[in-house]
């Protein structure tokens, strides 16, 4: 960890006996550091959890802001020396900024200093990084991007949302697993209910990609339910839904396209004449609760899976709240032992298929 | 057109000068024939417009559900021996149910006798038997199934919606084309603004087939603004977007269900508590008025486009009122010459590729 030890700044803050330790990348997102700083108040308010926290990122931007929250004595710095834009090409990010506090965090983490990173910062530039240096684990060729979705019966693990954009049918199957491991971990459900995302329900639909990607599933240890649709994504069908980057993406997009154009209309038809301002007023608070429970922070927090190290992004405008939200999904996947359960996973696989 | 002219019951109406001669289908969706010829009679009664219409399918259903409505004088019979069940394999019902509604009606398209063709049957059989016998325009190598997306500024066109699973970027560019042409002739905009579904707005993002796609239709003559996400679809940003048609549909199946999902959960909270439900009686036209804007019904007909022959599927769940915008699609496709277009449109792009 070279960068991150060489500023006298630093205290060094024991960790408890077994208590999850997680570093927050101090710069990255909208507004970095106050909303990263506020959101690890909220938790360390908040949590009954015994937790060792620590901020990434420069100096004398970190300490004022620490100290100005009171937490300057319960947080440690780890010192970088710059930090990524979210208007860096990732790419170049990546080889040319090696001392960034992505680049010094996923370093702790892969040294064991840390258990997880938390980070708002370049999506790209997160992923490239995380890979580069933790590397993936064995049996899986690329990590994987991940989200919560709302649905009816709470939530559907959505991946890939991006990573990548062309997968084969293995990598498909790859998702599945890493899917499983995280569905167990993170929310604790056993057996979760795997769907391949296709146009039709049937056998015989889809790419051959997808096909080949089922018929794979089928004959894992997976609780593979089949081809399922769009529209299951928000039902209590599936629990995790897996498809390529591309599709993913456009489907989450998708769906904030369209919430938004729903809510929108309905600020507007609410606001058109006074019954209906009159109407508006008396069931705000039933309005306000399908906001939040459709709140993309609600559910922030995308997890990078198949790393060997954990590795959480939270969306770049999200609020303190969200970000918070995102602390505990690193924590839940910390105490769970996501690698050591994904890494079963993926040999129990390879030894089913073989 | 060998099935339909052998019946003694058909009663052949000439057509009016100039008038659109629009055939329905009387079976496929989930109320046919009733809902097809509630649909026709609300035509009939709303529309100043010349038109001729006729229904397809078996006389010993139609005749009696036609002078049940009053429209036996006015509308044509044009008869089939079968039709194709919703539960019917299309690669088996193209084959071997060569005297179905589908069949005869695209065949009638064919030969001349009627404009355009309208179904609210099995998609996959509509697609693959109308491309059997009414071909693809010179150029187009496969029909493409689009639909108007609700948006900000009225709709958005969005194609392909599943015909296509795998698309390569030479299909893309045909897809813009189609679009193009389209929205020039049912919606009259002269310039639309088409846009290419990836997985960012900036050049380089997404699959080599997108990125090379992009490249193509940015040396068109067409107005493209370049890559759109997810989000844009529902925006005014753009007027149509392109995609295969694997992608557009989990889009297409995303946006019903995230609407699902909220109005569900909307209702659930209007109706929490009397507050709430009072709230909701004074803002109930609001609430309405935003349900009718989202609702499918009011988008219904899907284009099948790059057919040498106008063909609209209606969605087999659509009430009277959606399968008259089906039918009203169909007219406008006719009136303003989309088989022409199409062909005009990919010559001038035969050309400038030269």
């Amino acid at each position: 960890m070279p960068a991150a030890n060489n500023t006298s700044e630093q205290v060094n803050k024991p960790a408890e006996n077994n208590a999850v330790r997680i570093l927050l990348d101090g710069h990255g997102g909208d507004g970095a550091p106050d909303i990263v700083l506020d959101a690890l108040k909220q938790v360390i308010t908040s949590s009954s959890k015994e937790a060792k926290f620590g901020v990434c990122g420069l100096v004398e931007v970190l300490v004022p802001a620490l100290k100005a929250r009171g937490l300057f004595e319960q947080v440690e710095i780890v010192p970088s020396a710059e930090f990524i834009k979210m208007t860096d090409a990732p790419a170049i990010a990546v080889r040319r900024k090696k001392q960034s506090s992505i680049h010094v965090g996923a370093r702790a983490v892969r040294d064991g200093n840390w258990d997880a990173l938390v980070s708002a910062g370049n999506t790209g530039a997160l992923m490239a990084i995380s890979k580069l240096i933790l590397k993936t684990l064995p049996g899986i060729d690329r990590p994987a991007l991940a989200s919560m979705i709302p649905a009816t019966d709470g939530g559907t693990f959505l991946l890939d949302i991006g990573a990548n954009v062309d997968c084969s049918s293995e990598h498909l199957v790859q998702l599945a697993v890493m899917g499983h491991c995280y569905l167990q971990a993170a929310e604790g459900i056993e057996s979760p209910r795997i769907g391949l995302l296709n146009i039709g329900t049937e056998d015989g639909k889809g790419t051959d990609v997808v096909k080949v990607a089922g018929t794979r599933l089928k004959a894992s240890n997976l609780n593979f339910i089949g081809n399922v649709e769009g529209t299951d994504i928000f039902s209590d069908r599936v629990d995790i839904v897996v498809c390529d980057g591309f599709v993913g993406n456009v489907a989450l997009k998708t769906m904030e396209g369209v919430a938004n154009l729903i809510l929108g209309t309905l600020k507007k038809e609410l606001t058109s004449s006074i019954t209906a301002k009159a109407g508006a007023l008396l069931s705000r608070k039933a309005l306000k609760r399908v906001k939040t429970a459709l709140s993309p922070s609600e559910h922030n927090g995308a997890p990078l899976l198949g790393l060997n190290g954990i590795v959480v992004k939270s969306h770049g405008g999200a609020d303190a709240h969200g970000y918070a939200c995102a602390i505990k999904v690193a924590m839940r996947e910390v105490e769970a032992g996501l690698i050591e359960r994904t890494i079963e996973a993926m040999n129990a696989m390879a030894e089913s298929s073989e």
